[in-house]
């Protein structure tokens, strides 16, 4: 680890060193690409005590990369340029000159913020564009039939290493409830770059992957692949500071965000975003309308085309990978929000609501939809079609204003798609579990099966404080039913900007979540995961248990509370229940008996089974392996 | 509160007088019943600071009631005693005499459990137990035609106070989609005392109330009621004592709560009912087989009818109100479980299995099962058929084996019901969300809808550390299915035995798996406390919105994190989004806008809609409420 930098503080550097660990049993591997030989997709291996090993998907980046080097000040390496350029489209040029607006009119501490933006000095880049004519988009690659590595590296990850789960896998072969039920998806078996490519033609995948952020490790989003998680960071104008939120991205990919998006909308924007997109392997989206109202002195009504166009371009040279963009909120939606219980809940949605009243004009975004596809496919940032109009509560779901909305994000997309612009569609927010369902399948007809992204969504109104959980069975269900990506849902949701420990909590409930969800549509091997922790659970091989979770920090924590020896974890029962009643202690005995018993009733009992009880009696009558005795 | 007990310790008086604080802004209050005069049936009414009030079902009891005085030496008062003795149909009889070894062969502290027997004297009753040729049930008097007290309260329990709910009720009618999905419940708008008498008759839904424990509030289990949810405690042989169970109780039921099972396996686990019986408001369940197998040293081939039979009778007679019985576990199914990947785990199940093979003969349970019901209808006992053959891991559900185990309780539920025994079945587990319909079909149809009571169950095997939530989705899905309860898991789950934290957290999960089932199958009202919060949450309301949450003081503690101050309660944002971005600020002027703009988009211009945008412009285009300034 990097030694305490004094640029950026010492607590920076101890929490990200805290971040950096490698997880228990844990090493980093990479697996070779095959069309493109330079190609490294990471997967977490975790070798168990029994001298098996599993294979895990991993978000965490060259973070938890032992052999990685790391400066937070110079960024990431970046793993892509080379394609990039080499598809001979791209030209450096200038870029946009930096304007002091860029980061707000309210930045107070002007002596932290010069400080910090000479600090990102070496994080700034040369930005790339697609040279005249040209269109650089993951899309417009695979309509032309061309298989990225991107593609490749993305069929790699999905796949991972395959080897390990065949004797997971053999049990969903003999019995077909376990395959899980797609739900109308179509997930292959292997996923090949030829899959990929042909989901990103279509229009039900998309990799995000600005040619101006090439550190990413790329990775698709569409109903045919795992389901991914969002988390959001970001300052506001009462809480937090950059060091924290680039911290925090670290963080949240470490437990599992398979893409961050920056929401900050108070001091230090532009710089802030600097830090976190040179440091971030994953795709990082933005709400751009958050900055161009910050370049306005936040007053909606004297936003304007040309400067939500300057800041698109803005952050699209810096490598923004998605842009939130809430081009479906007409003006003649807004009436409809007129009887809603909790209005328009959207902060991009409630900006250009205000806009449009106060102008009395069709948005803007609307109007200039094509310029912004001009701007999208000059960098390959992807859409994300914000939902303005979702709804805030349970009474609102479902309602005109949401699905009038929904039904023009869906000719928006066709519109994208025209220009070979990768889309995906945001979703709520607040939906009961019976009306899932009709959310989902109104999203795939209209937007033509386009990504979904959706904001949980919330089942209940009434869990303020564990409203990641009343989301992430929402999010569970809307996952199993066609949902690509799940934006989390901290605790802290309604109440207050979430620290650490709330992001972690998020993330969890979104990761059980999206597993869920992989399961039940029948993500091959994705159940493989559990049957090996099963299996360990059953075996008593606690530490495997506890490193195949997806927080075994957690875990080993709460074992420990009661069961702090080490001896306790090797043996045959918890605190739960102590050694005397652990009903995982029947053993292989159960099993041979139970194999005789197989044989109906009657030829069993010819065959003298009443004998094998006495045996069985004579020999103590000991089902249980023997324990390991305890101190 | 009452003062320190020296006699159950400092640290017990001092738990639980935190634990009888009111909840924030609420007051204890009780609906008379028509039918029976004496019936008060509480609630917990919450005053909104605009005036209204908002009315909830309560399970937390007399603690939670400023004006009760309570000793927990002496027990609570004997609600239902004259209820019960009105019937003149029991008798009380001097009761089996305690034998040393109730509390098991392993009461290593001697001294301090003599002690808390003495403690415990104030709380010995003489048993009552029905008249030769009587049947004390519930079912029996339901059969009969009779409304009973009880199903008068559950009747008044379940619509609570309607008058507050109009308001909200009303968008239900006028919206289809808001009226919920019952799945084929058959949920009325008004729950009457005879709607309750004929789902008790049918067997569809339960009361749990054994005669010799007046002390409770009587609440229904059926899937045409409220789902309701279960926290388990108990001590186990490796932690936790009898003070600690006790004031776990307490505080499971103030959380919500609505039975509570004993699970104790450790030591002074008839004394420690004793405590628990008498101090609980609501239903207590146990499975019995754990204490049998204390008695007999924990060697399971030493079990015997007569031990099970004295130890039914043993709990019957301190009032133990429904009793898990694994009497479905046949010896023939034992085979069934040799290819599982986690074999039985059940504890009461591998108890069994390891009995059914020592003696190679059938469960006792199973052979003695009607001696069984003429006990349950002796006291009014309810069957909690438990499911032995539980999946402990996903690639184990809805097997053979499990499902073999389903159709036996189905074939007992007919038995018990010819006794007028009261039964509810218990159900798994571990299940991918792909099963779970499988899963519950699969029990309405094969239990004729006896209420379904599962054990979350699991999505995914891969949580360790947060199998609350990776269940709560889980359990939201089948509640909303037609489960009748939900019994809870715990944070600590598969690791160790849960804290006082733990269980709040286990139970706020539940709560919101059960408050989704609810709002999505369309218990009428389920959705107007969700209304009432988000209403007050679109008003900058944030005293109310804490107080309308299933866990006000959380909310309250995480919104203070970030705006401690006594202003932001009032101002019109939080720290997630700060002053200028909260979405929330849109307020009437939008409406009044879009009224207009309700008019067609010709005719609005024609009407002048421009001067109508210069207007609000000129008036500052603001279209929020003044801020409060937060300083």
């Amino acid at each position: 680890m990097n030694a305490p930098d004094p640029l950026v503080g010492e607590k920076f550097a101890e929490l990200l060193a805290r971040t950096r660990e490698p997880f228990p049993a844990s090493c980093k591997a990479y697996i070779p690409g095959r069309l493109h030989a330079d190609l490294r997709v990471p997967v977490r291996d975790i070798a168990l005590t029994n001298g098996e090993q599993v294979s895990v998907y991993d978000s965490s980046g060259p973070y938890t990369d032992a052999q990685a080097a790391i400066d937070v000040r110079q960024g990431l390496a970046s793993l892509r340029a080379d394609w990039i350029a080499g598809r001979g489209d791209v030209e450096p040029y200038a870029g946009r000159p930096p304007v002091a607006l860029d980061d707000g009119q309210k930045s107070e501490d002007a002596a932290r913020l010069a400080r910090l933006r000479s600090d990102a000095a070496a994080l700034q880049r040369r930005p790339l564009r697609a040279r005249a004519g040209a269109n650089v988009t993951q899309m417009h690659y695979a309509r032309k039939g061309i298989v990225t590595p991107e593609m490749e590296y993305v069929a790699i990850r999905e796949n991972g290493k395959r080897e390990w789960m065949a004797q997971y896998l053999a049990d969903a072969d003999r019995e077909r409830r376990l395959m899980g039920n797609p739900m109308g998806a179509g997930i292959p078996e292997i996923f090949t770059p030829e899959f990929v490519r042909d989901e990103v033609a279509r229009g039900r995948a998309i990799i995000p992957a600005n040619i101006n952020h090439p550190e990413i490790e790329p990775m698709a989003i569409g109903r045919n692949f795992k389901v991914k998680i969002n988390a959001n960071i970001g300052n506001s104008a009462v809480t937090s500071g950059i060091e924290e939120e680039v911290e925090k991205l670290v963080w949240a990919i470490r437990w599992g965000a398979d893409t961050v998006m920056d929401l900050s909308t108070g001091r230090s924007i532009h710089t802030t975003r600097d830090w976190i997109v040179r440091n971030s392997p994953v795709p990082i989206g933005t709400v751009p309308i958050y900055q161009a109202l910050e370049k306005v002195g936040g007053v909606a009504e004297d936003l304007s085309w040309a400067i939500f166009r300057d800041t698109l371009i803005e952050q699209a040279e810096q490598g923004v990978d998605y842009f939130t963009i809430h081009a479906g909120l007409r003006l003649a939606y807004i009436h409809l929000t007129a009887q809603r219980r909790t209005g328009i809940v959207s902060r991009g949605g409630s900006i250009m609501a205000k806009w449009c009243m106060a102008h009395h004009r069709e948005s803007f975004l609307y109007a200039h939809f094509e310029d912004i596809c001009d701007i999208m496919k000059a960098y390959d940032v992807s859409f994300s079609l914000g939902d303005g109009l979702r709804p805030g509560c349970a009474s609102d779901a479902n309602d005109e204003a949401q699905f009038a909305e929904l039904h023009t994000l869906g000719e928006l997309t066709r519109l994208a798609w025209q220009h070979d612009v990768q889309t995906m569609i945001e979703g709520p927010g607040h939906v009961p579990m019976h009306m899932i369902a009709a959310n989902m399948s109104e999203q795939l007809k209209t937007c033509h099966e386009a990504p979904f992204y959706t904001l949980g969504p919330l089942t209940i109104d009434i869990a303020p404080g564990y409203d990641h959980i009343a989301s992430a069975i929402g999010a569970a269900m809307i996952g199993w039913m066609g949902t690509a990506m799940l934006c989390y849902v901290t605790p802290k949701e309604h109440l207050g900007l979430p620290n650490r420990d709330d992001v972690r909590q998020g993330i969890m409930a979104y990761r059980i979540a999206a597993h869920a969800a992989d399961v039940a549509k029948g993500h091959p091997g994705a159940r493989a995961r559990d049957d090996a922790l099963s299996q360990a659970r059953f075996d008593f091989r606690w530490q495997d248990q506890f490193n195949l979770g997806l927080d075994p920090d957690t875990a080993r924590q709460f074992h420990d509370e009661t069961l702090p020896k080490d001896s306790a974890k090797v043996a045959h029962f918890c605190s739960m229940c102590g050694p005397k009643f652990c009903s995982m202690k029947i053993t292989r005995e159960v099993r041979e008996f139970a194999a005789q018993q197989g044989l109906s009733e009657e030829r069993a009992q010819a065959l003298g089974l009443e004998t094998k009880a006495q045996e069985f009696r004579r020999q103590g009558g000991e089902l249980y392996v023997p324990l390991t005795p305890v101190e």
